[in-house]
């Protein structure tokens, strides 16, 4: 905004050296955002053909992104949108009708980061589960479901959302288990469960469970297309055809229906291409820098119980955090310190690993 | 959407002979959008340095845009939104504030096009003036504003909207003393007014009254910046510094923080340079062609009494009309036919007038 | 309110001659409301044993109101509600569902004068008929159903209201042809129509189409229960057994789970005893007697074309038309002037017609 | 309502031992309620002329008791409301405004039993605390106004609510350094804070502490006038002159304007007579009363910690529960058992117990 409002978010300073093409950078799940790679990706599908411009996201190079993340994801239909927020937002409102509750966990990002949108502009009651928890679990929301219908007035739950990883909790996760038993009960009482699975890649390849599997547990998912495969902005929401058709009416009415998107959506495309083995390959040689790093002496690098791909760098008190984050950054080994949000620094694997050789990552953190 | 649905709107064929660089396309508000002409500019734009990511949104080219269309507009601040939809919504909506209605035309994009935002996300009620006419007068709204204050209930205006030019009727404007008429009403009762300037600089080259003339009527102004400043989509709304202020909440509430909107800030300011003089230069180039149609034999091209950038072609009987478009087409004249919405094809004056003579183009109808 | 605001509608005067037992009250629809008559009525229905008390508007007296009602109205089931605001409210909400939009007329009192509830707590859109004119036709109702899905978002109309008579016009009725028609277009369509029939019983009288002739054309329909039922307050929305079913929970959601209803719904099972038969009465009455008033000099009362139960009092220009209600309410004989609704005085026939002779009235009239 | 449908509440049967004039029923916060003991009552006020008609609760009866009641609670004005359902959401949504949020208790009726009416009807996010617990702490407080800013969109507190006693925890209060820690806190942060005192009256008389004394801490207060003043429904909301001002708008589009509210505000008004002293004497004599009872054997009526009005009946396990309540009852001592919401039998006091003396009722005890 031209104001001279304090912004909530700095800049990126063009200096930034996560914008080092040879950084490894400990944050965000995916390699950092630049102009320039995304640019010179961009005149690389031009010249393969790939970008094919759509009608206020309906069409073309979108349409090609929602064919093949419909298939990805093992769901009959998928729509693009232009953020997470939506695609949950519009999801779970179309999910919930006239019933008046969602349950979702009170550390979620529809919970916390988007606005409060279910009761604003959707009239839903987001009742929150798990306070200060990753997850909750199937009796918990067995109780949850007993209150919405035994109190003066039925206010009976018409979705359930889980997110997971979850952000706000470090990455880690709702386990299998839970989330077998939660989706379970769901579908037993015939309420619509639906997958924030902003991350969902990071956490298949953490706990090696595949991506379908996840998803037949829900009806309804939502992937971030922005996060790790590349793309300025946008996320792909699946579920059954029906469930899908006729949603583009809510996405122009929510003022999410761009006119041209097929730049965005060829990013995305390209980004999936072999992003799995190398994010499967990330994350095997992380668990390996990772024990070598613990060896070090007043360094350890823990793991959550139920982590993903993040994971918490402990120091013991003679060294100091502030220093040592900067004498890593001369070596180009990006990481994110302070941080509002945790009290240790975390590391976030993701495929920036690859660009250092474990010895030279190794011998940095040494060295720090 | 990746279902067997229906879909309200055809895919651009990749044949599409509007796409063609040398085509006089007499359909849109500005040069056709293309992968090639954006994926250049986008390169040259990278090359100069001039997009500098921001963070959701905030900071980097999107800021620079925003103070620039500030300026512009000759308001205090702007933010960018990724639809004219969302500009527009956002921007009523907090005018509206606890009140209960709006004022606007049942012509009007909001009304008709927005998927009755207002009351479904807003709790707004949008009360339609001027049926099937382009404008309604300030004693039409005065009458409304009496009405909302003398029922069972008081349900005070809170805004007045005015789109003008207004699309779903040939791009007829409001002329300028109604608006001046009908903004003074609002001023007098302080009943905040909203201007849907999609096509404002459209209005100001036809009419000669100067961008920032227009915009002094007003208390917030929204301008499309993909109908013809280049961008793949995005808008402005403008504004005092208080109105704007903290509106990136809302945005992003609706679900349009966009994660990186640098690359379409960047096509939108790129757009922008010269964009008044060129756009002056086709319409002088478009009032001296089509004088000089109008006296080929039976056909004959009508100005609206209310008219900005879209003129009537009118043919006679004698003239098959579907082939008479089709003979264009064979010399890259490219003319919407037929059109849902109006009995008659439409020429859309932009600046693809300026990719052939007068001379061709005049030879080009005498020949179809 | 215990404020020094203005009240936008005057306390009733205890001196108030339409408050007087033996009063020809031209005004209201049914005999008007006094403490004392309420309470003797009261007391009779106590000895009676005709009072037995619900819980929260559920069973007793309320649940024996409510099955009466659904049997007189061709209904399978009907519930009470406090106003018919709420009534109107909670039946449309109900049909709408998640659609977009109810057609109804520009002119019914649930678009001005029930505080843009379907807007401002439903998110619905009530597109406006008929500006103006007491009804719509089918035609023009076609042609909103055709624009609802032609924009560029689907906005489905979920829900039709017709209101019959119109307060606003004088109580002016939409004819049975046109009726049929609409309701025929509605069922085709698969929308649910409502009847606003706060007054059915007086259009019933005026045209001699019985009561389930009307509603069986309707999937719900509301009548007023205080307006000419003697009941301080409330009304009923019928409709069928599924409709109903459940729909207390609204009713609470709204405010509107009265603790004990009980004694107006005793009151209004009371006034519906007879009361068509003394309706029809006082309308054959106020027909004879309207035909002789015509026949004095200077003065003449005139039927609307599609009127009911209220009627123009048209007097010459020689006649003081302020003297003229004085000097009839000294042989108590009132009429409602000035009136900021209509141009002249409106004669409304109710039950109170039957206090004196026509001879007495007419001589009334003569020496006013 | 007239269907099948299974209800929610059982019907009052009309041999209800509770309806009995000389039972003492430990239930419920004022003397039950009957149609015989109203409208004897009724017949009082007609005769003292204490029923002026209002016109859709505007004026007459209902504006004496807004004015007398205003004044009891120390607030410049006061409007009267249906329910207390409809007075809690209306007087929240007009503090909260454009704002995202509401604090209260998760145990409040607000959240529990009102039918989510902030967020469906008026778009409002209702962020519970303290679950399972009768109140919260400031320090709870400050916590979630600090999340509401700290998200990656601001959902600001627009208003605070606090029920107390609270009816899901038996009666429990907000403790009166609780209560002006947490309003002291809503006042520096500039958000307004209501009270739900439905039963304010009961907590005044359990704590000594003066009604007046706990609204001086409140900006809206609602108090109930069915619960313990014998009117068949109703309620008072209270604050400042500019916040009731302009309400009665909001009351009709709930669908809330009573057409004659004259009777259930001139009972109102009635059963305020005098209430204090009366509840005060048999608050005294319940206490003096439970102490005796103490002393039988095998029972004992056990004071919860934060107690209002309720307290809890103990029986050893050598008691049978459901025989020691039937032989009560034959003594005309009506407890409600079972109870679904609580583990033991709860004895409310209400001014029934002055109907037997202590030693009558002590001799019940001692026999059943």
């Amino acid at each position: 905004m031209a104001t001279s409002t304090p912004k909530p978010e700095a800049k990126v300073q063009p200096a930034d050296p996560a914008s080092d093409p040879n950084a490894v950078v400990f944050s965000g799940d995916g390699e950092p955002h630049t102009p320039e790679s995304t640019i010179e990706r961009l005149n690389q599908l031009l010249a393969e053909g790939k970008l094919q411009p759509d009608k206020y996201s309906l069409g073309g190079t979108v349409e090609e992104l929602e064919t093949r993340m419909a298939a990805e994801l093992g769901k009959e239909a998928a729509i693009w949108m232009p953020t997470g927020t939506m695609a949950n937002i519009l999801g779970l409102r179309k999910h919930c009708g006239m019933n008046a509750r969602i349950a979702l966990q009170e550390q979620s990002h529809i919970y916390q980061d988007e606005g409060d949108a279910l009761a604003r502009l959707c009239g839903i009651n987001a009742t929150p589960l798990a306070f200060d928890r990753p997850y909750f679990t199937a009796d918990e929301l067995k109780e949850l479901l007993k209150m919405s219908v035994t109190g003066r007035v039925l206010n009976p739950v018409g979705a359930v959302s889980i997110e997971t990883p979850v952000r706000r909790q470090a990455g880690q996760i709702m386990p299998w288990t839970e989330m077998k038993a939660v989706t379970d009960l769901c579908h037993e009482e015939n309420i619509p469960v639906h997958l924030d699975g902003a991350r969902l890649y990071m956490m298949s390849a953490a706990t090696g469970i595949g991506i379908k599997d996840y998803t037949s547990l829900f009806d309804s998912v939502y992937v971030s297309s922005y996060k790790y495969f590349g793309a300025p902005f946008g996320g792909i929401l699946a579920g059954t055809k029906e469930f899908i058709e006729g949603m583009f009416n809510d996405r122009r009415m929510f003022g999410g229906g761009i006119p041209f998107g097929y730049l965005a959506a060829g990013l995305s495309l390209n980004g999936l291409e072999g992003f799995e083995a190398k994010f499967a390959e990330s994350f095997a040689k992380a668990t390996e820098l990772f024990t070598e790093i613990s060896k070090l002496p007043n360094i350890s690098i823990k793991t959550f119980e139920h982590g993903s791909n993040i994971f918490e760098l402990i120091l013991d008190d003679a060294i100091d955090t502030d220093q040592f984050v900067v004498n890593l950054r001369k070596n180009k080994i990006v990481v994110t310190w302070p941080n509002s949000e945790w009290h240790v620094p975390l590391l976030h694997v993701n495929p920036s690993i690859l660009r250092q050789t474990n010895d030279e990552i190794l011998q940095a953190f040494a060295q720090a």
